[in-house]
Order: C-alpha cells, then structure tokens, then sequence
C-alpha cells in the first residue's frame, strides 16, 4: 500500500550503471513527499528486476517496458496507481512516451531535452493542451535558490536596464573520444539518440535555458560557431554564439564538452545600467552583486538569510553555511511539481486558477520547446555564411 | 505496510519548527533505503499530528511521547515495527531515550552530543555493551567524502609525520542576545537543556571530532580559554584551545558562535613533513593538497574523480562539477548506518565479524565518549591556571 | 650628472593628474635601472613644471613641448642625453611623436594603442626599419611573469593541440556617462584623440594581444558585435567576437566598458587535448593547470617556485607568497627594454645578433600592428551582414 | 651629484644573494622620491663593489664597512651627504649599527627585528629619545593600504566592541632542515645572528604587530606553545597562542615556518557586536566585510574605490583591479619616512609639532620594543607551567 499523502511516480530508464536516473531518485526522495511506486529502467530483464529490488518495489510493479507500464498501471485502483511517469531514457524518446503517457492520462516529468526535434516538441505541446496533464521538465539548475534570488534582481530592477549577459557551460569529460568513456558518452554523440546537437543539446540547453530564465528575456538572434573536435565524432562537442534578446541586451553564450579537466562550470553573468551579478552553479550558494559605486556583495543561500527573495528563501533546506547542491536543487523542482500533482489531483480550484499543464516553479513544455528553437538555430547558424540568424519567438 | 527492504525508523523529537528533525528527515530519505515509520515529535499534540500527517505516517504511529513509541512499536510485528529509533531531542534526553530504546530492543540514532557528561556517556556505553543494538552518532561532517579523504592521505603516510593541525569553527549567529533569536538559541544555551558547556558542547565537539577522525591520533592534553561575551548568557559562547596529540602532532582548537557575520566556516588543516592539507565544510568538494616542492593541487570530490580513496568515492552520488553538501555528508551516516543494520537485523555472519555495536563508516558512542571528555577537559581547563590539561586516553 | 649605468629616459605627456604617466614612472623606477632625467609633461606650464620638480628633475630639462624635448636633448652630450622617449600622450600623437623621435635618434617606448590606424602603424614601422632605434610597447600584461609561463605551456606541448581560448576583458567604469567620469574617460571615448574605437582599441587589443602572445598563434578571423551603451557616446563602449586562429584553435573574444561594478578583469583560458589553463589579471601570480586524469594544480609565481619556466622566474622579485602586480609587470617591461638599450647603445654585438628594433621580452612596433588590425577587423566585422571577417596575417 | 628633492638614503647589508636587501631598493626606488647614494653592502669586498656598480653608486661611496660609512658621510657637505641610513644586515647588529647611526646624525630605517632582546631595543629607544633622528621599522604589512583600512573599521566603531581577533602567519619553507636550504634560513636559525627566536621573531613579531595595529589595543597576557621541529634545529621553528588585550579582546595567535607547502599566508580577522572583518596578505587587496544581518560586503584597494579611508586610499597607487603588492606596501612606509625626513631635515615647524622621533605612518621603536616584549613573553611562556604570562604594557 502506498504511503498517505505521498505523489505516486514511476520510472521509465534509469536502470543499473544510469547515471540521471539515479539522481532523479535521490531527488525525488529528499523531501519525502514522493513515493517512487513502480518502474521499466532497463530492457534487460535481470537489470529491470534487480533495479526494482534495490529500490523495494512491489514485486509486480518492474515492467518489462514502458508501454506495459502505463497499460497496467492504468488499471489500478485511483489510490494506488502512479500518478506520475518520470522519463529519464535517451532522448529519442522522450516524447514518444510522454505523448504516451499523458494520453494514459498520466503526468510526466522528463529528464531534458523536451525532444529530439522542434516539430517533435510541437508535438506534444499539442497533445498537452488537450488534456489535463502536467508536464515539468528537468532543467535542473532552475532548481537552485540562488538561480531564482538572479531572476529576481533582474525582474525588480535591482540591476536597471539590461545591457549585457554572458553565460558559459565548460565541460571537459569528452576531450577524448568516446572509446574511453562510458555509455554515457556514447548514447549522447549517437544522432540517433540524441537528436541532431551534441553539446548544444545536453548543455547548451541548459545555458540558453537559464539566460531566458534569469533575463525573463527571449534571445532573438544568435550567431554561431558549432565545432567537433575529436575525431570521428559526429556530433557538435563544442560551440558558441553571440546572442541578442528582445530586451535589447546582447551577449555571448559558450558550451564545451572539450574544455580539458573542467567539470561542471556553468556560470552566468548580467550587467544592467546600475549593477551586475554572477553565479556559477560549483558554488551555486552565492551570488556576486555589484552595485554601481558600492563595495560588492555576496547573497548567500540558506533559510533566513539576509537579501533574499521568497522564490530563493523557499527554496533552502539549512541556515546559512550548509551547503545545498545539485541534487537538492533537482529535489526543489520534483517538490514544485509534486505540489502542482496534488492540487491538480485534488480538482484544488487554486490550482484551475494557474495556467493549465504548467507546475509553477517548474520548467514545462514551453521551455522545452524554447530549448529546440534555440539548438535548431545554433545549428542553421553554424552552417551559414549570413551572421545573425533569428529564434522564433512565437512560443511561450 | 512498510516497503520492503526498507530499513524502518521512527523520530523522536523534530516537529514543526525544529531545524536538525527536518534535517535528519531529509537524510535518510535520500537514499531511497530508510522509511519513516513512526514518531513522537513534539510533546504538542497538535503539533505531533501536523508533523505526523506532512510526513505521510499511517495515523496510529505518531505517539504522544517517547515511551508510548517505544511501548507500542515493540508489540508490533517484526516486518512492521520499527527497527532503529532517530533522536532529535535537547541534548539532556539523548542518553535517558539511548538507554531506553536500546533497552526496548531497538537501534539507535542520535543527533551530537551523545550525552550531557562523561558519566551518562559512559552509563550508555555500558548498556550498549550489554546489548546487541547498534548506535550511531550524528557527527555529520564524518559523513562528507572529502573528510575521509583526509583521512586516508594522514593515514596513508601522503603527508610524512603529522606535525601541525589547526581546527576552526567560527559561526556568528549567536552574536546577539537570545531574545532576538529563535527557541534554536535558547534551549541551546540553557543548562539544563544542553548540558555544561554550549558553544563546546554545540560545535566545539564537531572541531574536535575531525581532529581524532582525520589525525587517526587522540587529543592528549589542552589548555583552553573559554568566554562568554553576551550578557545574561549562562554558557560559553566561545572559545579556543592550544592542543597535542599522542602522535606527537600540536596545534590549535577554535570554536566560536561570536564570530559576527560567519556562517558555518568549519576548516581543518594538516601540516606533516612531506605536506600539508585543507578542508573546508563551507566548499565541501574540495581538499587543496600542498607537497612540498610542488606545485598545490586539487583533490575533488565526485564519482570517478582522480586521486580519490574508495571510502572518499564510495561517499559520491555524483560525477564532478555537481556540488553534495551538508544534507548528503549526514545521508552518508544515514546509508552506512542502515547497511549495518540490515547486516545485523538479518544476523549476518559478516556483521557479526565487525565490532559489536558499531556501524562501520559511522561515529558511535566511542565518538560521543571523546567528545563528553573533550567538553569536560576544556571546562576545567578554562578555570584552571594550571597550564596543561589531560584528556584521559583510555576509551575507544 | 646622470647616474653611472642607469639608462637615461624621458617623458611626453604624464602631467599632473594623468594616471598612466604616474605608472610609467613607478615601473621604470623599481628596479633602480632607468634614471627619468627630462619631461614635457603638459602644455600647461604650470603643471608641467610642478611635475619636473616633484619628479626632481634638472630645472632645465623640462621642456615646453614635445618638439622643444626632442632639439634640446639632441644637442647635449651623449653621456647626458635621453636615451629613450615615452610617449604617455592621447593616442592620436603616438605616431608622430615616435616618428620625430626615432628620427631624432632616440629609442621610443609607448603606451599601447602603438597607433589609432593601420596604416599609421605601418608609416612607424618603416620609419623604424629605416632606423636603429627600439621601439616598446606598454602591453603591460605581457610583462606579468605567468603570463609568459601561460605562453611556455603552451610552446612547450604541455596542453596538448589547442582547442579553445577564451579571453575575457569586462570592466565597469564607463557603465555612466562622461559627465561623471574625469579626464581619463573622455578623451577614451573622443574619436579625435583615441582611434576609430572606443573599448576595442582601449582594452580590446589587450584581449587580443595576450591570446596571439599565450598561444603563439595568430587570429585569422573573427565575427565581431560591438556596441555603444551610454546615451551620447560616440565609440564602441562593449563588444565580443568568436574567433579562430592559424594553428586550429577557435574561441571567444569579450572586453567591455559598460559591465558595471568590474573592475580590471582581465582572464585567459586555454584548453588543448592534453590540458587546460587559467589565467587572471585580478590575480596574476598564479595559473590553474588542469591536465587531463589528474587533480588541477595551481602554479604560483615567486623566485624559485616550483613548475616554473626561466621566463617566468626572471621577472619574479621576490620569493612566494609576497604578491607582485601590476607596477612590477610594467617594471618588466621597462626592465627587459633598458637591457636592450643598454647594449644597443654600447654597440653590443651580440645585441646585433638579435633581431633589429625589437628588444627581447617588449611586446614591439609588430605587436602595434597587429592590434591595429584587430580593431579594423573588428569594426568592418560588426558593420558586415557576412559572418566571418578576416584579420590580415602578413604581419609579424 | 645627488638629485634635488630626493631623500639620499644609505644601506649596510643587501649584498648579493641577499633578499631582503633587494626588497628594500626596490621599495625604496618605487616612488622616485629617494635616492640610494652609498652603502656597505657586503663584507666581502668584491661583492661589495659589483653591488655599488649594479646600483650606478658613485666610485667612492662603496664603503668597507658600516663603521667606515657613518665616518666618511658625516664629513661631506650636507646636500650631498646621506640623510638615512637603512640597515638589513643579520639582526644582532640592528641596534649596534641604530645607535652608531643616530649618534653620527643620520636617521635609521631598520629592518625588523629592531633588536634581538628587549634591553636592547630600549637603549635604542634611550638614544633616540636623546637625538633629533627619526627611526623607522619595516613592519611591511603595515603598509599595506588594506590593513590602515582594517584598523579604520576598528577605530571608528564600524564593528562595535571588539571581541576576537585571530591572527595567523603559516608558512613552509622551514619544513625540511638548514642543509637543503640557503644562507636565509641559516642566520635566521642561528641564536647568535637572530636573537632567542627563530619563528616568533621571523614572522610571529609582524603577526603580533598586525594585531595591535589593527586593534589599538595592546596584548597584556598570553599563553604559547613553541616548537622546534627539525632535528638538529636550534630556535623555535613553530608556535601558537592564546591572547588577551587591555581592550577586552581575546584570541589566537600562529605563527609556523613548517606548515608544508604554505607560502606566506598571514592573515587577520576580528569581530565586534556588530560586524566581521579579515585580511590575508597573499590577497592583500581585499577585506572581507560582514556586518550583522546583511549580505558580507568586499572592500577593494585602489584609488578612488568607495567605502575606503583616507589612510587606505592614500596607500593606492593605481585605480581598482591593477593589484598592487608586497614592494608596494614597503614603498609606502619608504614615502612616509622619506616625507618625515624632508620635513625634519628642512626644520619644518609642522614636524616638530608632531612627536619628536617617529614618523607618521610608519612604524617606529616602540613598535620594536613591544616585538621584543611579545617574544620574550613566548619564550617565557612556553617554558612555563603557569597558564597566563604578562606582556608588560608600559611602553608606548
């Protein structure tokens, strides 16, 4: 029986030697608001059930894939069924299962990106919009505090007028080639799983996520230098572009897979007419703000903390000096959307007031779209010889 | 009905408005190991269910006191009742809950200090001696990767001999008098509640408790200087100690909650004659390693990262560059400590090998013993004019 | 009389209130080699004499004009003359002024920009191969020893190929307008006096200059996107470029005026398939190496450090830990030119050996042209609908 | 012929291959506001001349000996004579050559230990008291526009009643014996060249020094441990303290030259009720600010950088982001013990008005004799059983 009280969610990939599904797990516990009720995390038999067993699951509930997932959970009894599937396989396959899911009339939290493709992504907004499902999207570092105190300096004018972004996502783990690394290397440069970008669609997208979200700012324009730089890879492992937005500030987003021994190291910076910031998620519990004229400051992370918003604050678990990381970042975007399941689940009538199929504080399909408009760009302006090539802004 | 293979735990103490039940909550859910099955969280009723309901509890779990939880979930069945009890009370319940639950069959889990003095300490010990249960203590910082990191290169012989080791633990929130802070602060600096000591006994132990840890050597003499510096407080608020070990290491020993505007700044650092390190809880991630004639490295946390030991990597849910922090050192203790218990509930051989009552990777009564003997050496030191003052060396 | 061995200097320009003639004289002064023996400071003859005299100039060596300097000093002894001009002028008499010097015989030392066209860049540089002067540039970050040991790891392979290099040149101090700034900002931002470009030629050419100094590869093309933020501003206050390089590399270029609240943030990254490194002007005596499978390192400046090249080691003066900046990497400069001087002017003959005009370890007349045409890239660049603009590769 | 309006300086010591020699001209030469017109630089007569030659010192004034010096200059006419005589021999002559300095009418700027007892020091100070000279003690770090800054946010209240001050001073280059080390750590290790201390007069005197400064209050009882490390080591190589001030403040003293792999990492913190400040000399430019209740603020060195003092501003010579360094800090005791010259030796009224024998802004005997007060204290007090020792606070 399922705990009281508890969102119900299943599990499609995040079988043995997976790497995101695991820390979907380790999410989606943190808080305990969550109950993970059943699963289909790998095709191998042995690795489903051996999964399923290391997570106690009821006997019954490790499927063999997902179609017999959402087929049999959708004949459980209201109280028991998973109310949420959680996507965390290769990417093609996202949205196969999630119009799958959603048509099951399910929920779905998928592991980024939204699609392989922009028409794919289209998709299924379209199919969300003709139900009454939630759809959140992983785009884990809008899960952090600190990512929310930056959006907040710039929405409340805290740093005046916008002139200049720069965002930068270094990574190093494919300086060589695929060979000498694990799966996760190879799924993610295969076209076939993973869609037409490499880098610009695991990481660039998440670059390009958290310029639009900080700046609450759509980039119009963008000029692109997508290279590949090991060989026989066939896929982009690095790329740049200057960006323009339609709030009049101009930049330069940079993503690399081949910056040699970097590990993470996303990090933004906004400059307005009266002050600027800086946050980089291997620290992600503070933020450089400098004023105009005034010594700089750092804001810090943590409950009760000095400076902060109620979109940051809310989302702490420790006082000031106990540092919160990625996981807990993830975990703040599962407690939105577990909320968000509640209130939808309940016919809460505060929830009908929100916008539909969209969990507040939590990406929705809106950004996935975003995410494939921008890697459709980086690649149309990587091939050209014109200089500025637009991003539709017609979505959202 | 319980998930199987769950290790099942109940809390006593941590209701609303409790900061560290919350956080051993969020703990030892991480996993995905442990479930919470029962409690006595507030002596408030209203409170107790408000606690008991948010957490998903089946209703006839959440007890109006400790000894109707203890009483109860001993005539449950084995495969439902409870196996280890968490206790997250004023420190002078942590020995009278210890010694009951152990009593009643049950294994133990309790937050820092382990008692209020030398000889409750030991009173447990020897009941634990008496018994088959296991105790863990929460000494979270043993939890972080990096810490046994540090451990390992002391004792692995990386450093040479051990000469130096300076230990700090600056905070700043009790700067102000107690009426401007929250029931955090008051009961922490009432005697009667906390104990003879406050800022030693609060995180005094923790500066010490990484000292033993990390040296792999014992504290065998001090001379301390403790000081009260609000008005009206009745317990040290801070304090410093120049400090040897039975190694032949010395140094220094400062832990203060009057240090204005500092978080939670513990940092460790070690000097032998082949090198030097540093360990800083508020970047967790991160061990600079300084070799004699070398430039100064980076060791950094994260699964597959170069240069770790297998108790460090072990500690990691996640690659490079994705920051863990405070809430994953304590899921650590929380991990291991289920792991023995599974060992011992399903009286494996294996289990029987290792140390009674001790849960290997986590600090137990051994740790809280030292600590009770440092808070008591620091006090008489403080008042005495005698320079030099013994730490007796005969636990562990 | 002049001081034995010292090598005798003057100066154009550098009047009271002037900031970058107040360096020059603080850099050529450390070392106790160069003695400042004559000055035409200012036209305003107060100021101009109120320097001399400050400076304890002979009464009268300080001249009118910069013409007046040159005749004057032309007819004394040669045991008593300048031996070498600096030009600490507005940009726009860089080159006239170093021309009539060159062709009064005296070596010229000039603050960067060398020029504010190519085309006057290459009149000097004729006038110099026409002559036996030598001619310095004050790319003063050339003169910081970790920026040569940036360049030696490069050289030496230690990176591997190189991928990437990003350079990055953000400041704060024109995010208002004129109006509030002092003399320093207007005649930067007045066409007449600075060049075509306002921060391009300002600190751009500093960006690009330190990527074709730490690579040793030339810039081949870029894509600009300059910008003029501040309401009435007539140059280019803000601007970024994807770059590519002769030897493979490719990278991004941003220097800005207008990122309020930076102050000299001047970084260079460089990533190869071997290695990473990370340079900061803010910070410049050490460089992060991150070699691929390994902790990163820090190389730190200072005699006798560990890891460092000979390059780097003969512009430390003291030993680590004692922090050197920018007057002492200025003071390299100057340090590396009087040498060079000095045994042009004793007719050394392993002087002759060297290549004619250019003083080892001072970015020369080559290192102006090639800033030169940075600029006029980068402007034809930002006003071109075509993406990639060439940067000519005949020089040097 | 000397220059006008420069300050004729002369040095005993500094011969080559000696550090701190070097430092000193290059400290001295920064401002061009001095001259070095003679000096005994070595013993050793060939050593003695190449030093004299490399500097450009006229042929006759490359004295045998300090003796020799003192007798020759006095005889020359006052406007070519040398006004200070610096002294950066072994420290057992520093007062020897003081007195003999001051009793021929020159003005003594020493480097520091001033003595190597205190009876020592106070003749010294006896002498001075008796003469018109000014003397002055390169306490480096005090000249530091950062630690004036400190000392101003003490002074003026901006951190309330001070409570703790931490001061610390690691270092590493001791950790292996003399043999494998130069001539600097040999005389420094020698109880007949260095006095009864080896760290504590090294480098425990300027973190003793930086606290008083810093605090304004003196240091009236403390209790050390020192030790000595190396085998075959004759001086204390390492040592630590508990203190207390007349100020009401309490803390802890490190000093260490067997910290592995530390470079010269002093570093100061104070808190008061209401705000946190900390300054480490490796990052010399910035102070860590923490006022109660708000974000922690980072004050930065430079000209015109808001939130600074006067003294601190006064100290810049270059706007924010061009770091300045060690030179840079002694230059600045150079500049005011040069102005306080000019004025004494021009007879200035406004000099006479301030305190006969000590130059603003640079620290003078008494600073010594409180250095010889705190080493003979932790040479007592390690040696003792009695918890507390006195630092006699009747100078000053």
């Amino acid at each position: 029986m399922a705990k009281m009280n508890k969102v119900r969610m299943g599990m499609v990939g995040g079988g043995e030697g997976a790497f995101i599904g695991a820390v979907h797990r380790h999410a989606l516990a943190l808080d305990g608001q969550i109950e993970l009720v059943c699963g289909a995390f790998s095709r191998d038999e042995g690795n489903n059930q051996r999964t399923a067993d290391a997570l106690g699951l009821e006997q019954n509930r490790a499927y063999p894939s997902w179609e017999a997932l959402l087929k049999a959970e959708q004949t459980l009894p209201e109280s028991e069924r998973m109310q949420v599937l959680i996507i965390v396989t290769p990417n093609h396959l996202h949205v196969p299962i999630s119009i799958a899911a959603v048509e099951a009339g399910f929920h779905v939290f998928c592991e980024k990106p939204a699609a392989i493709s922009l028409e794919e992504a289209s998709r299924l907004k379209t199919t969300l919009e003709n139900s009454s499902a939630l759809y959140g999207l992983a785009h884990t570092y809008l899960g952090y505090p600190m990512v929310w105190q930056a959006q907040h300096m710039v929405s409340s004018g805290a740093l005046g007028g916008i002139r200049k972004v720069y965002v930068e996502y270094p990574q190093g783990w494919l300086s060589a080639n695929e060979e000498n690394h694990n799966k996760q290397a190879s799924w993610r440069t295969d076209p076939a799983q993973s869609g037409g970008s490499g880098c610009m669609g695991d990481i660039g997208t998440h670059a390009f996520g958290l310029v639009e979200f900080v700046l609450g700012q759509q980039v119009t324009s963008l000029c692109a230098d997508l290279q590949t730089h090991v060989e026989g890879r066939r896929l982009d492992d690095d790329g740049a572009a200057l960006i323009r937005t339609d709030g009049g500030a101009s930049g330069v987003l940079i993503a690399s897979q081949v910056c040699a021994g970097e590990e993470n190291a996303l990090k933004i910076r906004v400059y307005g007419d009266k002050g600027g910031i800086e946050w980089q998620q291997m620290e992600p519990n503070s933020i450089v703000y400098r004023p105009i004229g005034e010594p700089y400051r750092v804001l810090r992370a943590g409950m009760g903390q000095p400076g902060l918003c109620q979109e940051a604050s809310d989302r702490c678990r420790t006082p000031a000096g106990h540092p919160e990381g990625y996981l807990e970042a993830m975990a703040n975007l599962y407690r939105y959307f577990a909320k968000a399941v509640k209130a939808a689940d309940a016919d809460d009538a505060s929830y009908h007031a929100n916008e539909l199929g969209k969990a507040a504080g939590v990406p929705g399909i809106d950004s996935g779209i975003r995410g494939m408009a921008f890697i459709d760009a980086m690649l149309a302006s990587s091939d050209s010889e014109v200089k500025w090539h637009d991003v539709p802004s017609t979505y959202r």
